[in-house]
């Protein structure tokens, strides 16, 4: 498989985006219609994503638990819109034990009703209050067109459920939670992202609020990449979620939720993969380092893995995620093999590196000549750490340039057709209704992906209505 | 809910469990039959857990990988035992998207079916052997009687699933599998276990011969906390998992899985909570050390807690898990709240230690004056480190203790139903029948726990058959 050559993504990115998930091994096909296996690398991966934000969420106070797979039918129906927005999406177990069910179990799609009955009972006085829950776990929801990655029947996410005793409070965490989905995708995954907040008709179902963060993937797609939702008093109310302020008065919490998905793999994959395949970020690599030893004699190759137990052990005592690639097969394999994989460094040495206590190193972020430099074998986890900080810089400035560089600020609907027909991010003043939005998608599929927190300030005329605008949106074609 | 007395565990212990398990906040009940929540605090204890597995399995070459919740009804009926076994208590998904779906999809009860399908496909040359893989995931088995943690509908857990050349090398790994669980259950969760091997009818469903650790529980009965199995060639053959050997044959692979829950904080709770609550071992206790300031006026408040301040920083730059209990309670009601909850060690300090530059520290594992002892502020971290293994070891040594005192060589029925009746562990040579043990089991309600690998030697006379036997064997009551 790895000889022969990937589509080329400028080519046919969707193809080319399906092939180096299978090449690379992030994942496998399933015999469960929209199901995907996520394999060894590709969970690697997902686990590099998972501690990320599990550090965040504990160090701002959230604890993680875990609720029930099954939701009673009945829950789904106490929030209206909630319950007509997941309806059509559900899984439903209607056997248990050999018997049909009284009642049907959905599988949960997400946990805002069977979470709010706990918080109904778990709060109740202003003591109780925040109550900040985390949960690691598996949803389903019945997709009609999937994936990998990026649109599944069944994903692994985490979901975030909080309760607080005002507006103000509840507004605050949502928006601090996109700010921690947005420092992990910046500063973990090097995927620049755009903080906004969504119309009211892309938001959650049963939100009063919902916010997003929209990254740009290598088509000049959109991809939304985490969501935080302010629910109001609409889940509260729902399940009586209520507490005893200062005062004794009986009051209604306000909620949130947010989550970030299994669907960040294929973020990575997208944002940086190029024609020879995965780039990955050095923070999230599973490998970081592969070292590819190079000889011809049994007295070269006695002498040259003698010098790569050395570097590897070095390497690993500074917590530097290496692998010695000892495969029986040409270098020329190995380093197509390793780029398609998406190592960021990669370390050559052969008996004259060894003689002259240096080894060649290789970005995977510049290749060629340009990204090959010497180190020297002494004192290796320095340098390499050093190159893979680099590294990590360097794919963030890339990816944001490159998403700078393909979003356009235009004024007029002719040019908005113009850029969302060559691919990119439309900047526009937008004052449109949902019937706008409508007319938009149906005549160029752009959708609003969001309504940037960070505003220009002032105003001006809007795009589509030549209304007066008082904010701009950010318009694209999405996944 | 924390002034109430507990039920004497001496008196009544199902009762005494349930009331802990829900007054301690490890779990909530639901409101989907036979599932609970798992609270934070039983969600730490279970991330301890799956900590010390996760670094065990990575340690031993075995990496992480994640296969549909869903598997296709006619791959269980592929091996002929394994679907007599699991079709009793299969949940099973009709309707997906609003529609009945034409093949019915079970929710899986554990991973065989599925995981085996893959390994057919990715393993093709004796290059690709060992294949091992692990996996963190939820199943689910509809029980009839459910128990907190112990048996659930729903419950958390590990697979490890691999795939061999040889039956050599399918029965190492699945005895390498059992000492890691043995490993984790003794020096992780202080609980001492027994090695051994089920009898075929006890064995998983599908396998060629089960492995497990047996734990004695504060009621002498019995748990399995762990099983590893040997599924010789039988899953390989009903799913074609085959290799290309050295010599270019097809061979026949050879499998093993083996899987630990959260049953195991079932086994913590069980294994030393005493009258009075919880008794965590430190090492997976989610919090080490509490620490209760004691003062009357503000003046000494400022006083204490500028000390408990100091002390609370110089254990956390320790990784040592510390609370400070600043609730507007008595001291009193923390430290019965603290007990309850099992912490390991608890730090007082009021206005004279402060003067005296000392803290008390009390063991939760030794209650009174005998645990209490002073300890310096100063260089509080290791003197707070050495106490913790101390009460680590220690419980381990109660736990063992308790179960050899509750352990019993017996040689004849007679005797075997005096032991079984008092409670405890019944050690003896046995060489009876599957019939036998049926019989045994309704006379007694014990149950053949396992053949321990570590045998005295020799031979002996069947306790119940008079027949000569060549190995001893545990009974006793179980969960």
């Amino acid at each position: 498989m790895a000889n022969q050559a990937l589509t080329n993504p400028a080519v046919d990115f969707s193809e080319w985006y399906n092939e180096i998930v299978y090449r690379a091994d992030l994942a496998d096909q399933s015999p469960v219609r929209g199901c995907i296996i996520i394999k060894p690398y590709g969970y690697e991966l997902w686990e590099g994503i998972k501690n990320a934000l599990d550090k965040r969420f504990k160090a701002t106070g959230h604890v993680n638990a875990y609720f029930p797979l099954f939701i009673p039918k009945s829950y789904l129906d106490r929030e209206a819109h909630h319950v007509e927005g997941f309806s059509p999406e559900l899984a439903v177990v209607t056997i248990g034990g050999g018997k049909e069910l009284e009642e049907p179990l959905v599988v949960r799609p997400t946990s805002e009703t069977i979470i709010g009955e706990s918080m109904a009972k778990w709060i109740q006085s202003y003591r109780d209050l925040p109550l900040l829950l985390n949960q690691w776990a598996n949803v389903v929801r019945w997709e009609m067109r999937t994936r990998p990655f990026l649109r599944t029947t069944e994903f692994l996410w985490q979901e975030g459920h909080t309760a607080h005793a005002t507006e103000a409070e509840a507004e605050a965490e949502t928006l601090q939670m996109l700010d921690v989905y947005a420092d992990v995708a910046i500063n973990e995954a090097a995927i620049p992202v755009i903080k906004g907040r969504k119309t009211e008709t892309e938001k959650f179902a049963g939100a009063l609020r919902t916010y997003t963060i929209e990254a740009m993937m290598g088509d000049k797609k959109a991809l939304q990449s985490g969501t935080s939702h302010n629910l109001g008093q609409n889940f509260a109310r729902a399940f009586n979620i209520q507490y005893l302020d200062r005062g004794n008065q009986l009051q209604t919490c306000w909620t949130t939720s947010w989550g970030m998905s299994t669907r960040m793999v294929g973020a990575v994959v997208m944002t940086h993969g190029d024609e020879k395949g995965l780039r990955l970020p050095p923070r999230l690599a599973p490998i970081q380092v592969v070292i590819v030893p190079i000889f011809k004699t049994d007295e070269e190759q006695s002498l040259v893995m003698a010098a790569v137990d050395g570097l590897k052990r070095a390497l690993l005592d500074a917590d530097i995620r290496v692998h010695v690639d000892t495969r029986e097969q040409q270098p020329g394999f190995k380093f197509n093999d390793w780029e398609m994989r998406g190592v960021p460094v990669r370390l050559e040495i052969g008996p004259r590196d060894v003689a002259g206590g240096t080894v060649v190193a290789g970005r995977r972020d510049m290749p060629g000549k340009e990204g090959k430099r010497f180190l020297k074998q002494e004192n290796i986890a320095p340098q390499v750490r050093d190159l893979l900080t680099e590294i990590q810089a360097s794919m963030l400035a890339q990816a944001t340039t490159f998403r700078d560089a393909n979003t356009f600020d235009v004024k007029t609907y002719d040019e908005f057709r113009g850029v969302i027909e060559q691919g990119g991010f439309a900047r526009v003043w937008f004052a449109g209704s949902d019937a706008d939005l409508t007319k938009i998608k149906q005549e160029t599929a752009a959708t609003h992906r969001c309504t940037p927190l960070e505003q220009p300030g002032g105003s001006g005329t809007c795009f589509f209505t030549g209304q007066p605008a008082d904010s701009v949106a950010i318009f694209a074609r999405a996944y």
